[in-house]
Order: structure tokens, then C-alpha cells, then sequence
């Protein structure tokens, strides 16, 4: 049966459930889902049971949108949301999406736009048609968010055009016969950087993560090039796990060449991949660098971006189910967990976790609900890779800072703007709130800012006591006044030319670029001033020369001699250590039949997966890149 | 550089080299050769380091061939030839290569036709200009072979064009960059049949074999369809180990699903396969199921063939050289091995390989140049899989014989057609002529006698015993005046009614079909007769319920009570049992770094696997169907 006969059944079908006062307009896939238009949107309301009746029967999610001709003029339609709504809500932004019918109403309050059991909403809805959305004003306003939502809505129609494509994709059906499934190793096996997992299979063709080796003197790009990985139009989708960029840097390289399918990943991963591949593309033009790609392809990954939430589950090829799980390592990441078949095979893929509370997560999740596969990261998965605490840490932290503030000095941290950074930046909060170093401004030079931004955005994605002071007690550590914003030259000189106490945060984290150089060019020799490391120096940058006790250095043909105080503070690592990683393998549920280590040197790899045998019984390999596991 | 630049430079140093007297007419690849045309072939031939000059200064194999200009007509050369050579020679044919400036004549008494010092044969390259290759007149003659070859002189343009096409292909050149060397498992692993890998390199893609598997109830084809396999147009070559169906009989397949490229193989494997593939056309037919392909394909596949005699060795691809070693299997089987890259890495795949001298063949062999990886068939690689001596399984064979004869019954033996026939041929040849059973008749039945035939044709390929006794003594135990061909269906019946003692051998060996039914019928119920199975009885075969000891049986709706004595000879097997396969894996040099097991079920390659590494530390893998393991 083809996709538009199958379509047609499941439009009978509907019908024959509907009552027949329900106006329907169209019925068509978008995406995973089937989307109802109706010229009474209000029975649907007033009738909870009727959709979850029709999900029911037709095995499908089912979304109910308003034909565009029951909706009021976006005009009108603003006009009578400001009259409905109290003064005291404060609107600070309206979006419009004639597409779905929705409007998005950014307020500072919330509750008062609400109302009582949601009855100003109804209002709305009944008076203009359009179904409301009420929104936090996000405190900290992220330009990348602002840009990559408004660029969405533009594209409204591309976009719908392309999920009815999709449906149709989703929908053709699975071929009979035998079944199996297996994964292709592409970037980022016995290795760290260029992360790229095929996951393949009788019917359909996944591709997890699609990242870029910057280290790496070539293209640094993964084996995206083998044959059973083209023609890329052959790609069913492409599931990031989280936006670093050695995790999401090539997405848009697959869009040049010619994908044009799906990207799954979390609200927050979208958002920020493309902060960071739009700064990838500007560094590899600062550094005189072929691009890879230009920013018309991160247009294009936008546009194909299906984001998603923790715990959502939705059909991204015909046998295979991806629901995300928080993984505690960055913003948005996820481990990604794939249903093949109907109940063939389940296989998780960690991308990079960190199985412990952080001050900004909860640590990654251990439950799925089946399991016989496990891919997962060994970045610290060496024998001796034990971290200190976070408590240590902070402990250390504090030490320096007040120490270095005390004399007299200033503190340079190189952080890499997501992650690190605002770990850094709540330690310090707290500290200074605490009254345990002195209170002293905390610049942030970089992308910091603008990736802080984005924090805010979504703070349900932050760990619970997090979200719980930003909600119940309004005040959200990351947005502290003690944090300013470096957002030019002359802001930078005025800091760097200042004799008052200061500490600053600034790219890059491993000191080989970004604007830290600068600070470190003129701070260098102030032995009263202080640089503390607080994340791995890959081998060959300034940063691992430095912490190595180099004590004359050259930045952009100037020699440096340092006098400043170098520290290391470790401890804050978004990653697992080795025995978190053993723990985590202890507590996933259910124990999973097989376990393949990846996103690790590969010393680290083989020990890792012999420890995890050794241990736990459980059967591990160490994949090398350009391989090809059979699961079923 | 294009192929067309390298060409042209080669073509200027060649005729730089030549002295100016030499006239060169045409300068090509031809395959992996460079074939010089010239109007002087004879100066070529005075100046004996001339090639060898080249070829040092090139690179390339080197071939000279005689200008066609300078070729006497047919018609004329056939004559002188007739003219020069002795009466007694007895030339029984004359094939003219005009392409290639040969002619092969078949005579009786090749030694005679040669000459004193090859005088002969320089006097008919003096008056004709033609290259004559004499060739003793195959006793037994061939219909395959005289068949196979007559279709490659007739279409011998269409193959000059293909080997300049293939030419120009394999000096395509390398890539930059890093290099890498994997395989794919397609079908025969943790299993027997269908047996298929893909071999790859990051420039070159090779098949070695494309089996089907005959058992099957569904196609019983390897993953030929994977994304890694398609187009069918990027694959280099396809290499076949031997002529069995579980080995070559899809490769026809192949060029009916658009591969042009060519089939690498032994002389004897090219005809045998054929031979093979038209009998399982016909048996598709026969048993009204859809033959996968056609016969065009089949001829196809002959046009395409490129074989190979053990030891030569060929460029296969930009960089994959391939090497044929004997096997012991059957007729012209071979371990194939390739050297890939230059130095960069080796390996060598067993095909099926018996270890031990059999009555037929030397055993495979051990020693390679160069070996980091062997993919070993492990179809006996069970702990308990061990055999008799060839010793005791003649004994056997002796007293059931001589016992089913002096009671005056007649014995069948079902076997398939290769292997093993000739095998048993050659043991009751031998017993006859001992004195140890009664001469009487023996019948082959079904393509036994075309398959023997051959065997005939390749002494070169029989052990040194066997070629030393047909060769010094002139005596071909399996041309015995014992033999007799049964090859009509009034043969048949005469025998079958006959009351004499006989010894039939008759297809197919598990007697899921062929004409050893109709002798089942007819003496099944007799107590006199003996049943001997040789081989291997498949579970649900018929062979395998009377093996089991069933005693009444329904063939073609026939009901047929069995009396007569069923025996079974083991012993008498192609392929290695387990103590053998150890051995190999002692014995073989150098010691390799991984053994990939195959060909096996699945309880036997896990055995085997564990077995190798616990004695000799080799790593070993029992990869399955689906799978890619990277080397380099």
C-alpha cells in the first residue's frame, strides 16, 4: 500500500470517528505526526476524549489545529490579546505562526496572562481563534535564540512543506523478511573529536551525531564519505546528541552536500549548536581557513530542526523510535535512545555524560525502559582518570581567587563558552554572595554571555534546586550583577588598563585563540595576578604549555615572559570520571546485553571496555572507527 | 595525472628504450598488462632482455604482440602449420587468437609438435608470424571447456575492449591521504553457504566469492543489496575461491544487475563454475522454481573472466594485489590473498581447503610472503568434528564393496559431482586394479563425467602422484576403461534391469533430487544391495532420513520400502576436519596477526575461535553476516 493510499485510510477513518458538526478542512502527516485543520477548533476542546479516541484508533499522534480561516488578522488578533490581557502582565513580545495557529505571548508574569484555570487563555482563543502560548520573557535576551525562532517562523511554509515530505517519509512502511540492525562506526572511535555514528537498518538509516576534530590538522571530518553511508538523501535522519562541536560541527556540511532530512536533538542543543557552528565558521575565517560550510547551511540545518524534550518519543524512520534522556553534561545534551522494530532491539547512545549533580544538572538518566545495547562515551575512562569533587574543587577555587584578589591582583580563567563557564560563574556567585572572596566584577569576554543567555532560556533543563531558585525565589544566579558583559574593543581596554581587582572569564578554554590572549598579553607579567585553569589543555596548545611551566610564551609574534600565578583547579569537568563512568554502568537499567566504548583515546577505550567486562560481565568492545557491529 | 597522461608518458619511455628498428604499432593496458603491438615481434624475441628492460624501467608486467599486419591469413597459417609439424604430432584442433597473435594447437604428442629446443615452434612463428602454443589433446574431451573457450575467441574483440577499459581503470592511481583496509561480511559467516565478503580499502572495493545458498527456502543470497556493496559498478573485481555453488553461484547474478568488471579465478574454477551454474539453471527449471538469472549472465560472467594459475599474481585494483595458492579442495579451488597497499597490509582467504594429501590434490598450502589476516572456513572446526583416515575410509569402502559384490548386489553411492566423485573414482579404480574388489562396471550417472572431464583437461592442477602417473606413465586412473558414461535414459534403464554386478556413482549426493533416485527405486528394495553414503547428509535431506535409518521413504510419490544395506564411508571429505584446521593454523607462515573463522555454523566458528586463541594467541574473531572489521 502506498503512503497516500494508507493517508487516505487513516482520513476515512478519521471522519467516520468525528461527529459530523466537526468542520474538518485537511488531515495530512507533518512529521511523525497527523495533523488534523478543523474550522471548530472549539468541539475539540470541548470534547477532551475525541482526540485520544482518534489516537487510539489510528495509532498515531495526533495534532488538531485551526483552519486559517477561522483565525482572526494577526492584526486584530494582537490587538484583542493586549485588551484581554492585564496591564500587569506585562507583554513584551507577540509571534504569530499562521501555519499551526498559534501565538506566542512572551510576558514577564506569566500566572497574571494565565488567569484563573487558564480562563484569560480561553478568552483568547474563543475571541481571536489563534491558540494561545504564554511564555517567561526570557531575562537575559539571546540574540541566537531570538534569531533562529523568528528565521523559523519566516519559514513557515518550507517548513510545513518539508514535515508533510517527512511524514510521508516516515510512513512508507517496512519492508518484509528478515530484520536487522547494526551500527557503523564513522568519527570519534578509540578517539575524541569528529563523533559520527551510522545506525542501520534492513529499511533505514540513522545518523547519530555528525562532529568535527578541530585539533585535527586535515578536514578533521568523520568517514561521512563511505559508501554505505551515501548517498546522504538515503539518510532517514540525524540525532545530535549535544552541540559541541566535536558532537554537531558538521551538520551543516551534510546540508551542503545535499541532505536535506531531519535533525533531532533538544531545544537547547539546537540553539546552541548553531551558536557554536556560527563561530566556528567565523574562526576558521579569522584563521584564514577554508569554512567547511557557510552560514546558508546552518540555515539549513535550522530549518530541518525537529527539537525535542526530555522524554519525548517520536517516530524518526519507520522502525526506529528516539526518545532523549538528560545526560548532565551540557545544555540540552541527551543520551539518545533508539526503539528498533517492534521490540527488536534497543540501543542508547550516551554522547558525553556526566553521571553526578552538578551545580548547574542532574546527572545523566540510568532508567529506559529497554535496553540491550549501550554506546558509551570513556573520555576519563583510564584506570587512574579519578577527579577530585566539586567540592574540592570550588574549595581550591575560593583558595586562589581570594588569595590572588587579596594582594591585589586578577584572576583570568580560560573557559570554552558552554558548560565550563557557567559552572565557573555560579561558583563564584555563590562564593561571593557566601562572603567567601571578596565581591569584584566577573567579566565575561566571548560567547560566554550570549551562551549564558541561552541558559536562561530554558531553565527546566536546569538541575531541580536551579530551576527552583530561579521559579520559586526569582533569582537566577547566572544573571547576577557581579557578571559583566565584554561586549567590545573599548569595553576590553577600559578593563584591561584598570588597576581595580577583577576576574575574568574568557575564550578560548584551551588559550590557542580568542580574546583570553589578551588578557593574558597584558596581565602576564603581574606577579600579583593569578590564571586557573579549569579544563583539560589538550596536547600543543598555549594552555598545556603554560600548565607544563613554560614561563615565556609567544602570542601573536610577542613574546610574553609570565610572571602570574598558574593554577589548576580540577574537578568542574562536564564529563564523567572513571568512577562515575563504572558507576553508571552499574546503575543502568536494565543491564544492557553488550556495551561499545567509544569517544575516548584509545588506551583509555581498551581499558575502559576490559575494566566493564572484568567487573560486571558484560560483553564490551572497543569499536575502531570504519566498523560494523551487527546487533539483530 | 589522468590514466591517458600515464599512458602517454609510458608509451614515450617505451619508445625511448626501443631501438628505432623496432616497430611499435600500438601501445596499451590491457588488464593489469601493457601490451606492446609491433611489426617486429621476431627482434623482440633476439633480444631477449628487452622486456625484462622495460619492465624494470616501468613497472608493469610487460606483453609483445605481433602486429596483426605481419600475421599470416588464417587460412595460410593453418597450412604451413599442418605442413611443418610431424604426422605423428597428430594435431586434433587449431585455435586462432587473432587479438592476442596465438594459436593453440592441440596435438597427441606434444613433444614431438615442440621440437628439439622448441625448433618447431620457431619455424612456425618464422612463416606465419602467429605465437604457437601447443597443448596436449585433452583425452577426455570437455564440452564445458571446448565451449568456454570457443566463446571467448569469438568474442574476443568485445574482450580486448574490456581489458583496455579494465586497464585504464586499474592505473587509475591512489588517493592521498590515509589509507585503510576493511571487510564486510556478506553471507557465509556463522554459517555455510551463500558464502560473500566485500573487502574495501579507501580506494578500492573487492568481492571475494557469491555463493547462494542452495538450502535455503527463500533466495539464499548474501547481502549483495547493503548500501556499502551498491553501485555494483564501484566494485573492482570479484574474486572467487573455488567452483562450488555456496562460492560462485550468484556471480552471474552480478552482471545481470549491471557489474561489468571483471571475475578473477583458476582456469579450472572458471570452467567448473560454469559447468555448475548452467546445472543449477537447469535444476531451477526443473523444479519449477525461478532461476535468479539467466544463461546470457552466466556468459557474461565468461566474457569478463580473468584466470589465473596458482602463483601468478595480478593488480586487482590501484592497490590490491591478488595472489592464487592451492587449496586441496577441489579442482582449481584457491586461498586467495592480497596484498593491499604497498606493504601496507595482507590477507589471505582459505576459501575451503582440505589440509592433508588427498587421492587428488596436494595440500592447501601454508606459506605466504607477507600475512597479517586469514579468514579461515571452519565447516569442521567443532571439537568433535575429527575424520578418519583417507587409510581407514578406503578400507571401508573396500569391504562393503567387495561383501555388496560377492553376494552379487550392486552398490550406490550418491555424490555430488565434484570433489568427491573423483575422489572415490580414483579409489576404486585403484582397488580394481589391486586385485582387492572385482572388476566390474562402474557408471557415472548425472554430470560426473563432465565435471571428470575436467579434471582431465588441468593435470597440472592434480598432485604430483596423480600428474607424474598421467604425465611418465601415461595412465589416467580416471580415464579407466571401469568408467562408464551413462548419458542417456535408455543407458540408464538397460542398467537398471541389467542383473549384473555394478557399481553406480550418480548425483545428487544428498539425494534431494538427480538420477541417483531412479537407482534408489529401482534396488532400494533390494537385500543384496548396498547404499554407501560419502559425504555430508544435510538435516531434511532424504540422504540424511536414510542415513538416520528410516526404511520407508516416498520419492516422486513413489512409496518405497528400503532392504538394502545403507553404509557410511567417512573420510573421504574436501574439507579439513578439526585436527586438520589446527594444524593449518600452526603450520601456516607467517603466523598471522588475526584469524577471521567463516564457513561454519555458528556453534562450530564460536568453537573453533575460542580454540585457535587458546592455543596459539592468535586473536581471533567468528565475525557474523552483516559485520566490518577494519585491519588498517
Amino acid at each position: 500500500m502506498s503512503v497516500e493510499d494508507i493517508l487516505q485510510e487513516i482520513r476515512e477513518e478519521v471522519r467516520a470517528i468525528l461527529p459530523a458538526s466537526i468542520r474538518v478542512t485537511d488531515i495530512d502527516f507533518e512529521g511523525a505526526q497527523l495533523v488534523i485543520y478543523t474550522k471548530d477548533p472549539d468541539k475539540f476542546a470541548d470534547n477532551s476524549d475525541l482526540v485520544r479516541q482518534l489516537a487510539k484508533k489510528i495509532q498515531k499522534r495526533i495534532v488538531v489545529r485551526p483552519d486559517p480561516s477561522v483565525l482572526e488578522s494577526i492584526e486584530v488578533a494582537e490587538k484583542k490579546i493586549r485588551e484581554i490581557l492585564p496591564e500587569e502582565a506585562n507583554i513584551a513580545n507577540m509571534y504569530f505562526e499562521p501555519d499551526i495557529g498559534e501565538v506566542t505571548i512572551e510576558v514577564e508574569k506569566p500566572g497574571v496572562a494565565i488567569g484563573k484555570h487558564g480562563s484569560l487563555l480561553n478568552d483568547i482563543k474563543r475571541e481571536t481563534g489563534w491558540t494561545p502560548k504564554v511564555i517567561r520573557t526570557p531575562p537575559m535576551p539571546s540574540k541566537t535564540v531570538q534569531e533562529i525562532r523568528g528565521y523559523i517562523r519566516v519559514n513557515a511554509e518550507e517548513r510545513k512543506e518539508f514535515l508533510r515530505r517527512l511524514g510521508r517519509r516516515l510512513h512508507r512502511g517496512v519492508s518484509d523478511g528478515e530484520k536487522w540492525v547494526r551500527m557503523t562506526s564513522l568519527g570519534g572511535y578509540r578517539e575524541v573529536g569528529r563523533s559520527c555514528t551510522l545506525l542501520s537498518t534492513q529499511d533505514s538509516k540513522v545518523l547519530i551525531d555528525c562532529g568535527v576534530d578541530v585539533s585535527s590538522s586535515g578536514s578533521g571530518s568523520p568517514y561521512i564519505h563511505l559508501p554505505e553511508v551515501l548517498p546522504l538523501e538515503s539518510i532517514d535522519g540525524v540525532v545530535v546528541t549535544h552541540a559541541h562541536l566535536d558532537h554537531s560541527g558538521l551538520i551543516p556540511l551534510l546540508y551542503k552536500y545535499g541532505y536535506d532530512g531531519p535533525v533531532y536533538c533538544t531545544y537547547p542543543t539546537r540553539d546552541v549548536m548553531v551558536l557554536m557552528q556560527m563561530d566556528y565558521l567565523k574562526v576558521s575565517a579569522e584563521n584564514a581557513k577554508k569554512p567547511p560550510y557557510l552560514s546558508e547551511h546552518i540555515r539549513e540545518e535550522i530549518k530541518h530542526s525537529i527539537p525535542l524534550n526530555y522524554g519525548d518519543t517520536t517516530d524518526i524512520a519507520p522502525d526506529i523510535r528516539l526518545t532523549m534522556h538528560r545526560a548532565g553534561h551540557i545544555l540540552g545534551s541527551a543520551i539518545c535512545h533508539f526503539h528498533v522494530g517492534d521490540g527488536l532491539y534497543n540501543i542508547a547512545f550516551s554522547g558525553d555524560i556526566k553521571y553526578e549533580q552538578t551545580l548547574l544538572f542532574s546527572p545523566a538518566a540510568t532508567h529506559f525502559p529497554r535496553l540491550e545495547a549501550l554506546v558509551l562515551e570513556s573520555t576519563y575512562g583510564g584506570s587512574k582518570d579519578i577527579q577530585p569533587s566539586r567540592k574540592k574543587a570550588i574549595e581550591k577555587m575560593r583558595d586562589v581567587v581570594q588569595a590572588t584578589l587579596q594582594r591585589g591582583g586578577r584572576v583570568i580563567i580560560p573557559v570554552f563558552a558552554i558548560g565550563r563557564s557557567q559552572e565557573v560563574m555560579i561558583v563564584l556567585e555563590q562564593l561571593m554572595r557566601d562572603g567567601e572572596i571578596p565581591k569584584v566584577p566577573v567579566y565575561l569576554d566571548g560567547m560566554i554571555w550570549e551562551a549564558t543567555a541561552i541558559h536562561t532560556v530554558y531553565p527546566e533543563y536546569l538541575n531541580n534546586k536551579l530551576r527552583q531558585m530561579i521559579f520559586q525565589e526569582g533569582e537566577n544566579p547566572l544573571m547576577s550583577e557581579i557578571f559583566e558583559r565584554v561586549d567590545s574593543y573599548d569595553k576590553r581596554e577600559e578593563i584591561l588598563d584598570s588597576p581595580d581587582p577583577a576576574i575574568v572569564l574568557a575564550t578560548s578554554g584551551m588559550m590557542n585563540g580568542g580574546p583570553v590572549l589578551e588578557y593574558l598579553k597584558k596581565w602576564g607579567d603581574d606577579e600579583l595576578s593569578s590564571l586557573i585553569f579549569v579544563g583539560y589543555q589538550a596536547e600543543g596548545t598555549l594552555g598545556n604549555k603554560i600548565q607544563k611551566g613554560w614561563r615565556e610564551v609567544t602570542v601573536s609574534n610577542q613574546t610574553i615572559e609570565l610572571k602570574l600565578n598558574v593554577e589548576t583547579c580540577e574537578g568542574f569537568s562536564g564529563h564523567s570520571d572513571r568512577n562515575e563512568l563504572m558507576n553508571y554502568v552499574k546503575n543502568v537499567t536494565p543491564k544492557p546485553k553488550r556495551i561499545i566504548v567509544n569517544h575516548g583515546e584509545e588506551s583509555k577505550c581498551l581499558d575502559f571496555a576490559s575494566s566493564i567486562y572484568k567487573k560486571y560481565k558484560i560483553k564490551t568492545i572497543a569499536l575502531k572507527n570504519l566498523e560494523t557491529v551487527r546487533f539483530r
